[in-house]
């Protein structure tokens, strides 16, 4: 049957039939081989053995014996970034996507994708097991279809196009996997370019708007950017995870269905649970704070929260994943502080150190300064207010720092410390939680702090009263956690990391949707 | 004033007051300074400081000066467990719960817990700084109060209520970090009973509910058992997690709030959102597919997920965490089943090397077999099917295996291949979600599987269908996903694990709510 026709190479179905199969299911088998051979439907699964078995060129037009019981054929895969010279007259195995391909007769170049890495292939007339007739079949694959690849490595000369610079794939046989669309919503290339191009470039180029790649995140997600922003993202989690390890941290995995609304006067959503509500819970703070009366010491959560945010920025989402952690505290709040600042340079420090080929890849798209610490730069709320009236900010804004402000105070920082990455504490105490720990001297301030990454907010912590007393009566929304305190609870701190966040302004995105994989905000829903 | 008095020692406010303290404030500071020294209140915080200053016995008894802006100590507090008889005559500071006492006269034993591991201390008169009164006010701290302790290491041998067994320490001074409510819901000592001591011991036992537990779950949690199974719980995601990175998975984090109701016909939970209707994620499955035609390759996620089971069984919560992967497959859909059981056996090796301590504390209160496991064992759901009727299963339920055929399939499997952990596949395709992908030669099966710990299902898996024409048309529960495979999508594969099934079926909890922090069920929406 005929390759062109949209077959796609399936698995079969076992592993050792001999073994595996019984009389009833050896017949059925049987029935269904000849049934299959007398009438192969292209949505039939097809064998990857057949690959490999010495053909001339009848696999590149597709003619494929119909097989589909057979043993694994258990060749190697390759990925085409461990490519090198090293592999040069080696015959490989690739599947790939097709990302643009030319064509001149009897020859034709692919540029064929593995995430963010591309190889050149070569298909020829002449060369390997080709014929025109496959070179024709070759030039009808839609780009971003999935083909198959069998070949041999070839040495070439410092390929300007293609991120594996130094050898090429001459195609002996080539299968389709799944064919794409004829027509896409855009381009990956128009999706990959940056917006210097637009600006400076003659070419009037097609604009990917930010909507149309939400609407089509799938084929977003393709683009190298996206592929190197979400190894990065799943990096921030293993670097941090691997740090509080190493600190004695528990990790926990808290309800986020919950039965009173919300503690901390975000918005919240509600759920309609087995006839009663139920609420999302907008932060895992109560459940790590009755983990801390529970004797875990230090606990960490990676998992979504959820705001019922009816509004429209660039850095809020309705569900976003938080890095929540809750720590007992000896003798000083500081100890959080430090905690967190030691994991969050130690994210900083993995990121630069093993991820530079992704960083790099995310700042072709998307240009950035390489973002900048130092040791700990702590100001206090009032130093901070003090900094921005200095420079020129009205004084009807003392009582709070806005975001506009925010960014303003990112600026002052970065000239006067060369760091993009900084902390404010003793934040006015109406400002925050009302179960945040009151400073001891001035009771008007908290025990309380803010993290920045280039002057926006990724990490909101305090300690926490956890006292019963002291917290008062009108505590409804966490009479949980009041029962336990009640048990006796140590001192204790925490707080909560947005990781989208930390993306965005790590590799600056500008919009906190690049940095979430289905973002969700008030009116997005799918995909 | 006196500690006894339920002071508190909380950590001051600065670490270094000189630099980071503006004029007002400082104005501010000994305005309020001056007030605290007039009417120190019991709710204020209270210096650590003080403890390591020297004196005699008025630390405990509890007179301590008000001194609330001090620098941090910065002395090491030590972890129980890591005291050995090298530490005899060192001065430490140990900060744990008080979980008994002993008191003749003079003479005081207490037994301090942290976590899973319990020291004696001694407060003597005559020893260390202590005086009549000083034992005294310590016979009235309430159990399950939180305690400071500054004191000498001290040899001894050989003790039996203890898990430190060759040292103790004698008490120097003392302080109350957080009283315990006097009266408790239940003691941590019948909390922490086996069943057996119920049925064999002489003496009448309160036993404590599952209910009760749960309806005071923090307190419940501080019993060694509870501290050991989440420690477990923790070491479960990180095994696998590691497992994973090493096979060059990226992990994600998958959207709850979808707009769709359920592909898998499970029950949904229905949101508000913003007036219109959303439903939480019942399994991460299409945002999986749809990263592997986004060429992901390879994803896992650990997270919450949500099902509206209207059932109360001691398998089912309403929200659980799901280990979930998917990846590209290249030939055949064994690859998935190989690398799942891979990842399972390093789960199962990992625990039983570095959490001995763990397993053993658990199971001195759910008394549980070594868990077995062989070669991969793996059988189809046929032959599941005829070493059921083999063993004398109706011919009735020939269809499916229920609840009850699968717990007796566990047994005779354990007694023919020696393991408790197998697969069974080839289900017969109407018994799973329309997207699985049909056996190749009879379509009345699919290439799907489920893993198997001592008799009950854990993990549930398949190839899926990545072919939207094979799909067919009543998919609009998942066209984002229908969409996604038309721009071209690789054969793929995957499962879901149910995290706290594993940590049940290992340990022997016998009711999942055990393996839950805290657990939901649908009636069950706190604490």
């Amino acid at each position: 049957m005929a390759i062109a026709g949209g077959a796609k190479l399936c698995c079969p179905a076992r592993t050792d039939p001999a073994k595996n199969r019984s009389k009833k299911q050896a017949k059925l088998a049987e029935k269904a081989q000849r049934k299959a051979e007398a009438s192969a439907k292209p949505t039939e699964a097809k064998p990857v053995e057949d690959i490999a078995s010495p053909d001339s060129a009848e696999g590149l037009d597709g003619t494929l014996s119909l097989n589909q019981n057979q043993d694994r054929s258990r060749r190697d895969w390759i990925l085409i970034n461990d490519l090198s010279p090293a592999d040069v007259g080696r015959n490989v195995l690739v599947r790939a996507r097709l990302a643009s391909s030319r064509y001149q007769g009897k020859l034709a170049f692919l540029i064929v994708r593995q995430r963010i890495h591309t190889l050149q292939v070569c298909v020829a007339v002449g060369e390997g097991a080709t014929s025109k007739k496959m070179v024709q079949w070759v030039s009808e694959i839609p780009s971003e279809s999935v083909i198959l690849v069998e070949g041999t490595i070839r040495a070439v000369k410092n390929l300007k196009t293609t991120t594996v610079r130094d050898v090429e794939l001459v195609a002996g046989k080539m299968f389709l996997v799944a064919r794409a669309a004829d027509t896409l919503p855009f381009s990956l290339a128009d999706a990959s370019r940056a917006e210097r191009d637009y600006d400076q470039g003659k070419v009037q180029y097609n604009r990917v708007l930010l909507e149309t790649r939400l609407n089509n995140r799938v084929l977003d997600l393709r683009t190298p950017t996206n592929q190197a922003i979400f190894t990065l993202q799943s990096a921030v989690t293993h670097l941090l995870s691997a740090f509080l390890q190493r600190k004695a941290f528990t990790e926990i995995h808290t309800p986020k269905l919950q039965a009173g609304a919300s503690e901390s006067g975000s918005s919240v959503f509600k759920v309609n649970y087995f006839k009663r509500d139920a609420f999302l819970a907008v932060s895992p703070d109560l459940a790590k704070q009755m983990c801390m009366a529970a004797d875990f010491e230090r606990v960490y959560e990676i998992g979504p929260v959820f705001r019922a945010e009816n509004s429209f920025t660039h850095r809020h989402l309705t569900e976003f994943t938080a890095l929540d952690l809750e720590m007992a505290i000896e003798e000083h709040y500081d100890e959080v502080i430090s905690l967190l600042d030691d994991a969050l340079k130690e994210v900083f420090r993995g990121l630069k150190e093993a991820y530079r080929t992704e960083i790099d890849t995310v700042r072709r798209q998307f240009p950035a300064d390489d973002f900048k610490w130092q040791e700990r730069i702590r100001l206090t709320f009032e130093e901070a207010i003090d900094l921005l009236v200095a420079d020129g900010m009205d004084y009807s804004q003392l009582d709070d720092i806005d975001t506009t402000n925010e960014k303003r105070l990112g600026r002052i920082v970065r000239n006067k410390y060369e760091t993009d990455f900084f902390i404010i504490d003793k934040f006015p105490i109406h400002l925050r939680p009302f179960y945040t720990m009151p400073d001891p001297i001035d009771p008007a301030l908290s025990d309380s702090f803010d993290f920045f990454m280039r002057g926006e907010e990724i990490l909101s912590g305090a300690q926490r009263i956890h006292d019963p007393t002291l917290l008062g009566i009108d505590v409804s929304s966490m009479q949980s956690c009041v029962d336990a305190f009640k048990l006796g609870c140590p001192p204790h701190g925490g707080g909560g990391i947005g990781l989208e966040r930390v993306l965005m302004l790590y590799l600056q995105l500008n919009d906190i949707r690049r940095a979430s994989l289905f973002p969700r905000d008030h009116k997005r829903l799918t995909p």
